[in-house]
């Protein structure tokens, strides 16, 4: 078991999502969770490049059934990982990301379910002591050294593949259902595409529906561009102390504002000036306070986040695509969208849940209002709670 | 009179345009028409500093009457220029930006009006033969070099001023109609704001409303940055052939992605890669087709552009703000807006409109639909002609 409240790292990353508005106070799973650690000694991409000592993190809430039939798995999203509810100590700042719907009665409720959270591959925070990865930060056993862009491109269908290995290790072959946010829904979406039986129903919230849109492929190009742009990236053959920091710190910049909205940039920040007695229009360089803030908070998190990670989270995400896959047979889908967000707008959704409809499959789409647009899938998740209760006891 | 059609520069800019899509057929004002420049030997901002020997460019489009009582000025988006309406010269693949509302019996009807369509200080795009602008690449008649970073930072009330200096000159002291999109909605706003009895009516097209929303003010930031970044930008101070050319094209891409919408990008590129036989998941250096394809169009379009001129240009984007200004004795307000526009959602504009209906002023809204999202607002503009007839027609 490992505890990390008290680490400096976990106190900034708290301090600037708390900064963020992204916490909430309400606290369901009122438990000391630990991060567990699954490793496997080699995994061979769906590319055929094969990978040694492989590990990823995980977190469980509720307890596992004897015929081990009452498994939900949760998939987390870009930034995220595992830690989705509970505290690692009572000390610390605040619980995981989904925690107001985990836990006993919640939505996803532990009394009835056994919660499995997963870590991925290339979790773009290696750095945070509480992320347990496998990625370009991971030494890479033939050499000795960090793999950096040596390592393979993975997909979700990697990412999958390695959950898939986790949960046998377990024994569980079998899941009542995926769920995750964003990056997490793309998860979820690819379980049902890739073991369609092993899957109970599918969970998918902010998602972008059954494959990346053309425009979030170029913004996420967009996110990546500062990193390959930083002359200390090295085509990613950079040295530990000799980071591309400002290239990541923009690159995380941009995520956080593609995924906010306008009520809460207003709300939090307004036009104001960085510095009162610093107009904006008088110099070029004096700022306004939502550009010293972010990028105050954008530079504090390159100190658990690893530029290359990120470049390899991007490719992945820009190549989701499980429109061909789809089938009469995939699991039930419910597609939970906030309608402000930005980044996945919630049409996208409707799109999915036609196509799933039109091929024989059963899909349903729920539209919550929160501030924080895409992030009001983590922030506001609660208000889906009697939709996402009724669709898991649903027959 | 300038003709610049057969330029090499004019060539580029019209082949990006029309492969963005951006350019449709239809041809209103089937005239030639040039480029005019004016010019005031000093003007001192608002800030308090004074630039000499400014000019900017114009156009116009129809016949001014006799009481000088029929012109509508034209202001222009972010990236455009005063070219409206009609061709340099007839071999022109194309005209300007809203022929298909401007000519004999459209929306803005030439028969009727005397239709002046302006250029602004700080244009992004200075080293375009077709552009005259007074901004950071103009020589300093002080040092006899450019002005660079000293150029004095310049607000919207500075653009409108020079504006109306250049109206003044040619004796017009009342304007039946200000209308432009999106930077060219701002002006026309800041014109109704700083001078009502100058202005019978504004048309504010793909419009923030009436202040830069703090989200936005941080999506101009993400534009910039990538200039700041360069290490060639030297703090404002480079020299012509040492150019900060990488932050210059990442910026105008970061704008690119912010103007269009999802089904745009769907139906020009998908999911596509920019070369089949190196498929994105292969390798990370392998690139999508939307990638390359929008990294080479911002590459050309550097050619025109100037970085320091396009950090001017947001900063003074960012500082938008007439909320304080808006009176009953203001001008009617008409906002046209597009449904999937992402950069200013059409949600802004209600909440503009209900401000200055609060207060006594007169305000309607229009939705139209059009593939390209805020872009839409020039290339869908002829949606709206009826609603834009009506509005001028009134009384």
């Amino acid at each position: 078991m490992k505890s990390f409240a008290s680490s400096h790292f976990c106190q900034i990353m708290i301090s600037i999502f708390a900064f963020m508005g992204l916490i909430s106070p309400s606290f369901a799973l009122d438990e000391i969770v630990m991060k567990q650690t699954f490793k496997i000694s080699q995994y061979t991409t769906l590319g055929g490049q094969t990978i040694f000592d492989v590990k990823i993190g995980f977190e469980t809430y509720g307890k596992l059934n004897a015929d081990k039939s009452n498994v939900i798995l949760i998939t987390h999203y870009f930034s995220g990982n595992s830690h989705a509810a509970g505290k690692y100590a009572a000390t610390d700042l605040s619980p995981g990301y989904w925690n107001q719907i985990i836990g006993p009665g919640q939505a996803l409720d532990t009394s009835k379910y056994f919660i499995i959270s997963s870590d991925t591959l290339v979790n773009i925070n290696p750095k945070d002591p509480t992320v347990v990865t496998t990625g370009p930060l991971s030494i890479n056993p033939k050499t000795k050294k960090t793999y950096g862009s040596d390592f393979p491109v993975v997909s979700y269908g990697d990412l999958v593949r390695v959950q898939k290995a986790l949960l046998e290790s377990l024994g569980i072959t079998k899941l009542q259902a995926v769920a995750g946010p964003s990056a997490g829904s793309m998860q979820a979406l690819q379980w049902a595409a890739d073991f369609p039986q092993a899957v109970g129903k599918v969970i998918a919230v902010i998602s972008p529906g059954l494959s990346m849109p053309a425009l979030s492929v170029a913004t996420l190009n967009g996110w990546s561009k500062p990193i390959l742009r930083d002359l200390k990236w090295k085509q990613g053959r950079y040295s530990k102390g000799n980071e591309p920091t400002n290239g990541l710190a923009d690159a995380l910049q941009a995520v956080t504002v593609s995924a906010v909205d306008f009520a809460w940039a207003d709300k939090n920040f307004g036009q104001k000036p960085a510095d009162p007695s610093k107009m904006p229009l008088q110099d070029l360089n004096h700022q306004y306070l939502i550009e010293s803030k972010l990028e105050e908070g954008a530079l504090l998190r390159t100190k658990n986040a690893d530029a290359n990670s990120f470049l390899y989270m991007v490719r992945l995400n820009q190549a989701f695509n499980i429109e061909d896959k789809i089938s009469s047979g995939m699991p039930p889908v419910l597609f939970i969208s906030v309608k402000t967000d930005l980044l996945f707008p919630p049409e996208l959704v409707d799109v999915a849940a036609q196509k799933i409809k039109a091929v024989g499959g059963k899909a349903s789409v729920v539209k919550i209002e929160g501030i924080g647009g895409h992030l009001a899938g983590l922030t506001d998740i609660q208000k889906a709670s009697d939709q996402i209760k009724d669709f898991l006891n649903k027959k």
